[in-house]
């Protein structure tokens, strides 16, 4: 099948390429490469083709998407924190970004969309772990708010249009190629100063982390086996740590013992959900089982990360 | 008070200014009249701030704000049923509009706003009547998705930025000045064919209906005794009927007696929820009472529409 591919040279995007490349796809990876990176497609450069162009060049995406069968839309702003600087970010390239691709699909005559949305969706939640039925949401960041607003727009598609979405609601994802979020951060901090490292808020938020493998595999078999007019999976599992205890195994995968400060607020910042855990027994009675632990997560991330040390060389 | 009115000249908004203006309230009315009417401001009209614009114009409507300390944002695009042939027109009208709303909030230091959605946010209830908590919804419309879109925005700069938000969830709502939805189509049907009565779909979608005098009388209700970051209010009561048993009430009060045509789909259009019927007991804890029935709302609709017949004379 002829798949294309948003963000396909991200930290997922560009491991989602791998497994569709070794499947036989044919895919077309569309990037505009503000946090991909080439490397990350270099075991699949010679067998994609590749578009440097913005999911926002609307006239681009459509040409680009001619002959696909399939989008799998993972394009995003996805820096949670950082929305209140600029609250038009995530709305234009989350939510407009979205409903370009869908404008872009319906004038291919494409159907078929999955989509990389997030636990923030869920807001504060009323459950822990949280199932995909979770009550009305009350959104709590601008990124949470874009997301939403995309898994609504697909979801109209689906039922005006005739289209098929798969809606993946990722917990935090972990492992190599990881190039954004606390435990970058916290490599990075510690390879300042490593005798110390802080922690945003009292570090008791409660988190779970999924290995990158496990989270394509998970995506894949939902779309192979998930047949709904609309197909919402949490891409999760039961396990979760605290910042603190991801701290732990962080320093001492880095051979550190450095001091932990920590603040008093148990949100890490304005927006932060302090507890995040999803349940992920839908995705799990289509026979999807995870392979690696959480705590085997967060170290091979940092495993990755001291090998990789040329990430941090462009900032992010 | 000084307040901000976006759609002040609508149907609803025009109702809502009534009731501002004779509370004492210092009122702008911001209307790009492309729905609104000036002849629903006659008896306000030398009583408030009229500005003639388009929440689209930024500039505008940041310098028109000047001086408001609440937001009443009623202004949308409310066809829910030509969603599908332009599905930019919710996006930018609901989605971005709310969006440019709050930045312009953000930017005049207004941190109150209250914001008008919709039955259609809840998609296909699992629970009738349905509760504001009903579980995580799947839109149907593109109509719906906007305006959750619209509520997802608000409640991040509820918790990113310190903003207090009421957001009201409407049924159908009727009474004088109504000049869209089925009892306007279907008087005006009436008018050119007064023998017979087309019905889109099979009649016997059941919907609630709420007199705008009630609906007004909630949403000042709310305002002033609910008083959590995000407030959430169905306006609604708890009576519905069908399709079908508005349209005898409708040709009743037309002196009518039409043979009525019905379709076999259950929906009267793609995207349309078959049954909405709302919990309104949360804001009726707030000492609520609607004034009107169901019927008396629609029968008042229908003599309203009998004796302003001018409202036809600009097609919607």
């Amino acid at each position: 099948m002829r798949i294309f591919v948003t963000g396909g040279s991200g930290f997922i995007g560009s491991h989602l390429v791998d497994a569709l490349v070794s499947l036989g796809h044919d895919t077309v990876v569309y990037d505009n490469f503000s946090t991909g990176r080439l490397e990350f497609l270099t075991s699949t450069r010679n067998q994609i083709e590749l578009v440097e162009a913005d999911i926002l060049d609307f006239e681009c995406l459509k040409h680009s998407m001619k002959g696909c069968e399939m989008v799998i839309h993972l394009a995003a702003n996805a820096d949670v924190r950082g929305g209140l600087l600029d609250p038009y970010k995530d709305v234009k390239q989350n939510t407009l970004g979205t409903h370009n691709v869908l404008e872009a699909m319906r004038a291919n005559g494409i159907s078929r969309i999955a989509f990389s949305s997030t636990s923030s969706v869920y807001g504060e939640a009323t459950q822990i772990p949280t199932q995909e039925t979770e009550s009305f949401p009350i959104q709590t960041s601008l990124y949470g708010a874009s997301k939403l607003a995309g898994e609504a727009l697909i979801q109209a598609y689906c039922e005006g249009y005739g289209f098929r979405g798969w809606i993946f609601r990722f917990v935090s994802i972990v492992g190599p190629r990881y190039s954004h979020g606390h435990i970058y951060d916290f490599v990075k901090k510690l390879d300042e100063t490593p005798g110390s490292l802080e922690i945003l808020g009292n570090g008791l938020q409660r988190k779970s982390y999924l290995h990158v493998a496990d989270c394509v595999a998970g995506m894949l078999c939902a779309i192979k086996h998930a047949d709904q007019k609309v197909n919402i999976f949490n891409i999760a599992h039961s396990e979760s740590c605290t910042v603190l205890q991801s701290a732990g195994w962080i320093s001492e995968e880095l051979g550190l013992d450095p001091t932990i400060h920590v603040g008093v607020s148990e949100r890490g910042w304005l927006g932060d959900n302090p507890t995040i855990v999803l349940d992920a027994s839908k995705l799990e009675s289509l026979g999807w089982r995870r392979s690696f632990s959480l705590e085997q997560g967060i170290r091979s991330t940092v495993l990755w990360l001291r090998e990789n040390r040329w990430v941090y060389r462009r900032g992010q």
